[in-house]
This record gives C-alpha cells, sequence and structure tokens, in this order.
C-alpha cells in the first residue's frame, strides 16, 4: 500500500499545500488564501478543510499525517510563540490541526521547515549537516544538524540574519539593533549598500540610470560595473564573515544560499566564498556553496519531511 | 544488576579516568599518563589495560560500554581527524579500542564531551539546549542541541573561539586570523587586553604592581579597580557579542561558562550578560547565564554520558 504526506506552508497572504508520497514527489500541489482576520482563528481549519476535501478521493488509512511550517518562531513540541503576520498569539499548532484531522501532525518555523526540504529534494540533497540561508526581504536561516532541524530553546534557531557584523552602523535593523547581517545581505540590505556607494561617489554606473535593486546590481555586477561589483564584494564581506560565524557554531557540510536574491546564480557564491574562507575557522574552510532549488516550493516538501521523519 | 560505565577524557599529559553506576554517580576515578610517543600509539592500549585492569574486579556483563573524549576534532563516527598534541593522525578512536575491549565504545571531541557532562549533571543539569563556553588558554566551546553533542560535519562543532569579533585587530591569533574571539575572552585574551590598557595610559592601577594575569585582572576589579573593570568591560563586549551570535544560530536555553577564568566567580557573568542582551535577537535574549561545576571532571562526566546514551 503506498503512503502519503501532506505539506502545508503557512504564509501571510496565502497557504501553500503539497501532497507528497513517501519518495518526495509532488502528486498534487495548491492554494487557499490566509484568513488572517479575527486573530487568524480560521487558518487552521481551512487548512484541514482543504485536506479534508483532498482526503475523499483517497483511503485514509494511506496517509501519514501532515507537516506544516509557519511564519513565526515554532518550538520542538509544535507550539507557535507569536506569529505577528498571522495574528497568532500563542498555542500548540501541532494539538489543534491534530484534533481538527485527527491524524498525526508536526510543526515547526517556516525557514527551519524550508531548510528541511531543501536537503531533501534541493540544493541540499546528499547532505546532513547544512546551513540554508535565504536572501530576500530579510535574511533567514534554518540550520540542519544531522538530518535534523536545529529549533532551538524557543523556536529561534537559525535566526542568522541578526548577527551582528558592523559596529560602525548607525542605522537601526527591524529587530531593534544595529549592524545586523540583514542590513547588508537581504535584498533590502543591498539596494541599501548600492545607494551609500552611489551617494558617496561620482563614479560612472549603469545604476544611476534606473532603480536601484538586489536585482539590477547583479545584473550590473555581470555586465562588469566597477561600482556595481564593489556593493557586491561589501555584500560578500559581510555574509562571508558571518556565514563564518556560523560555520564556527556547527560546522557545516554545506551552505545552501536561497531566496530572490539567489535568482543572480553562481555568480553569488563568488561574491561569498572568498571572504568566507578568510574569515572561517578552518576546520570549516571546505565547506561546500551550493544554490537553493526548490524555490517557493521549499516549505511544503520540508513540511513532508517533517511528518515523514515521525516514520523514520 | 547494576550497570556501569567508563568516561575517558584524553589530555596532552594525562588520561584521566572515571567508572560511573548510570545515575551519573563517579565510583572511582584515577589518571594514567598519557604516552604521546611514537604518534601515540600506545595511548589506546594503556586506557585498554587501564580499564581492563579495573574490571578483574567487576563482573563483565555489567559494563555498558567506554566513552572517549579526545583534544581534536572527532566526527560522528568516532573518527579522529588528527590531534596534535597526541600525536595523532586520522583513524577511528571507536573501532581501535571496541577492538582492544571488545566492549562498545563512543567518541567525541573532549570540549563538545565536557558539554554533555556538564548538562549531564554539572552547571547545564534540567536544560537540554546548551552552550558551555570554555575560558582557559584559548576559548572552546561544546554545543548542546536537544540533549545531543553538535558535532558538526569534521567534528569542528563548536569551535566558537575563532569567531570574527574585531575587524581592526593588527595581531594574528593562534589559528591564523584575525580579530577572533580568542583573542579577548581567554585568560591569554584578557592578560592582552590588560596589557594594552596599561600601555595607553597612565591610570593608575594595583595591576601595575604584579604580574598581569586574568586572575589578577578580576581581583583587581573585586577591588573596585577602576582600570581593571574597564578591561572586564572589554572582555564581556566581546564575549557578549560572540556569544549573541552563537545564540543567533542555536537558541540555547542556557550558557554555561567554564574553565580557568571562570574561577573569577558569577561577578564574570555580570560583565557578559549586559553585551549579551545588547547584541542578541530578541528570541535569545532570556537565556540564562550559569557557571560551570564539574571543572577538570566534565570530560569524564560527559564520556560516561556519551556512551549511557546509546542505550536509551
Amino acid at each position: 500500500m503506498k503512503k502519503y504526506v501532506f505539506g502545508v506552508d503557512i504564509g501571510g497572504t496565502t497557504v501553500k499545500l503539497g501532497l507528497f508520497d513517501v519518495e518526495g514527489n509532488v502528486l498534487d500541489k495548491w492554494e487557499i488564501p490566509t484568513r488572517t482576520e479575527n486573530d487568524g482563528t480560521q487558518i487552521l481549519p481551512d487548512i484541514a478543510d482543504s485536506i479534508r476535501e483532498k482526503m475523499q478521493q483517497m483511503d485514509n488509512d494511506t496517509v501519514i499525517g501532515v507537516g506544516v511550517g509557519a511564519p513565526g518562531p515554532v518550538d520542538s513540541e509544535g507550539v507557535v510563540h507569536r506569529a505577528v503576520n498571522l495574528g497568532w498569539g500563542t498555542f500548540s499548532i501541532k494539538e489543534t490541526l491534530e484534533n481538527l484531522l485527527n491524524m498525526p501532525v508536526m510543526a515547526g518555523n517556516d525557514a527551519n521547515v524550508a531548510a528541511l526540504g531543501e536537503m531533501w529534494m534541493g540544493g541540499g540533497r546528499g547532505y546532513k549537516d547544512l546551513v540554508v540561508v535565504t536572501l530576500g526581504t530579510g535574511v533567514g536561516g534554518g540550520i540542519i544538524v544531522n538530518g535534523k532541524m536545529l529549533t532551538g530553546a524557543t523556536g529561534a534557531g537559525g535566526e542568522i540574519g541578526h548577527i551582528h557584523v558592523d559596529d560602525a552602523e548607525t542605522e537601526v535593523c527591524g529587530c531593534g539593533n544595529k549592524g545586523c547581517l540583514e542590513q547588508y545581505s537581504s535584498a533590502t540590505g543591498i539596494t541599501r549598500l548600492a545607494n551609500r556607494m552611489l551617494a558617496s561617489c561620482d563614479d560612472a554606473s549603469v545604476l544611476r540610470d534606473g532603480e536601484v535593486s538586489a536585482k539590477s546590481v547583479f545584473d550590473a555586477v555581470k555586465a562588469g560595473d566597477a561600482l556595481a561589483i564593489k556593493v557586491a564584494e561589501q555584500f560578500g564581506e559581510y555574509l562571508g564573515n558571518g556565514l563564518a560565524a556560523v560555520a564556527g557554531v556547527t560546522n557545516p557540510e554545506a551552505f545552501v544560499i536561497g531566496g530572490g536574491v539567489s535568482k543572480a546564480g553562481e555568480i553569488l557564491l563568488d561574491y561569498i566564498r572568498p571572504h568566507y574562507e578568510k574569515y572561517v575557522f578552518h576546520g570549516s574552510r571546505n565547506a561546500k556553496f551550493t544554490l537553493a532549488t526548490l524555490g517557493n516550493d521549499a516549505g511544503i516538501y520540508g513540511a513532508a519531511k517533517l511528518i515523514l521523519d515521525l516514520e523514520n
């Protein structure tokens, strides 16, 4: 009898759902809206309804359970500790959804769950000690140790975007501190670095001609723009330094770089690796750098893997 | 039938051995010399002989196995990858000692194993996500995630002494890099900070009267010496910053501070905590700071726990 799992990735606007077999093939994939009104109380019932509907076409005995990724700290018991984007306070995702569906549920933080997905079926395949770095609006991290998510005491494991990397910073990060990795290596951070650089000199640059973004910076780098290359070096210096600190803690086999910024491709790694190697302890110098491959599906893959691991 | 385990901590000069019951009571404790000649080939046979001798007074069936901590990177399979102090290259400690003793063996890096010891029976009791920081000649770290040692890909997990914390440093660390945490927060680092401070000003200080050491600095702090207090603030700023980075990765419940420097007592924590809280991501702000309690015995306790965990 073939067995199946559901993987669910809860975002601020939509919930992604996937049906997987145990080999990691996605058999079906769909989305429902995230109803954040009334403190998000309808979100889990909506998910339960959607899964039940899908199961009407299946034999119930064949479903192992449901894995869930949520945008907030989720501890190892499946309890979320405030997810502001969803209007959620503190409660057990696991217990609530188990009661709704009457089947096993596992839950984790979305970035950590996505890391599990990249390990299982994405850029981190073949590794069991890895760090998935998501360079998007912010810098997120998911850390896998010996094949398992590093959740941490309060579900804040892998929050590497707020590692301090610059004492001289005067602007405040969203977290309230100054000099966080996220201020330089996220899409927003790269834009900030580029605008600072443009304001500080009169050097010619294609970046002066249009809207500055992480994409326009790396497009300019590929076109050989000298100023953009300086920005990329700064980005790489900060990120290489930050990831070297991460490696000093977990000694991973590989870093998997994802998020919107990673669409720049392999060239991105060329700007990170040399700085990483400069700062890192020699025992971790040979860590591999690779790109994430699952994109926005990493969350549903990882959520599926989370519940699958219950069986093993 | 009562069950027992042996815990072995291999140092550069002596090997510490302990016989434990499964509740963590140490029943016997002794040392043998570490014979590092001939590439340290005699070290494991000497340990095997010493354990066999002890076992002649016991019923063999009651011994679960032997745990070993060694001063070098040891991977999760029990393979050491060069231990320069012992003359060792790369080989399996686990297999070698299992063949000599015909019973289960587990091995790990000494700092990681000591962290397990502090969790089991020392300053980290009651926590399952913790970081043990050893402030001695260098800065060592042992990281416990969900009750298990974080070994890392090549056994270099927890090498937090080489996290980069100062871009302006001109002196080179033992590892070849510049600005490593160890350069400021080890016993040697504190002495260096104090000598720098003494050379940079003419302020009166009791530190001008004798030999400067980590101990003399913290003795002077306790006596209210203004210059020593400045040094302690610098030490705390660097260490607080470094430990905040560690927390950004693993989100521990607690930091347990050990090593020679920790003999200064609780006052040490007063200089670390405020800086940690300044730099750390809010999800980890409430981590506890506490002192290690097992001293030089942490290694044999942790080694015993390592083999005990096989049973569970």
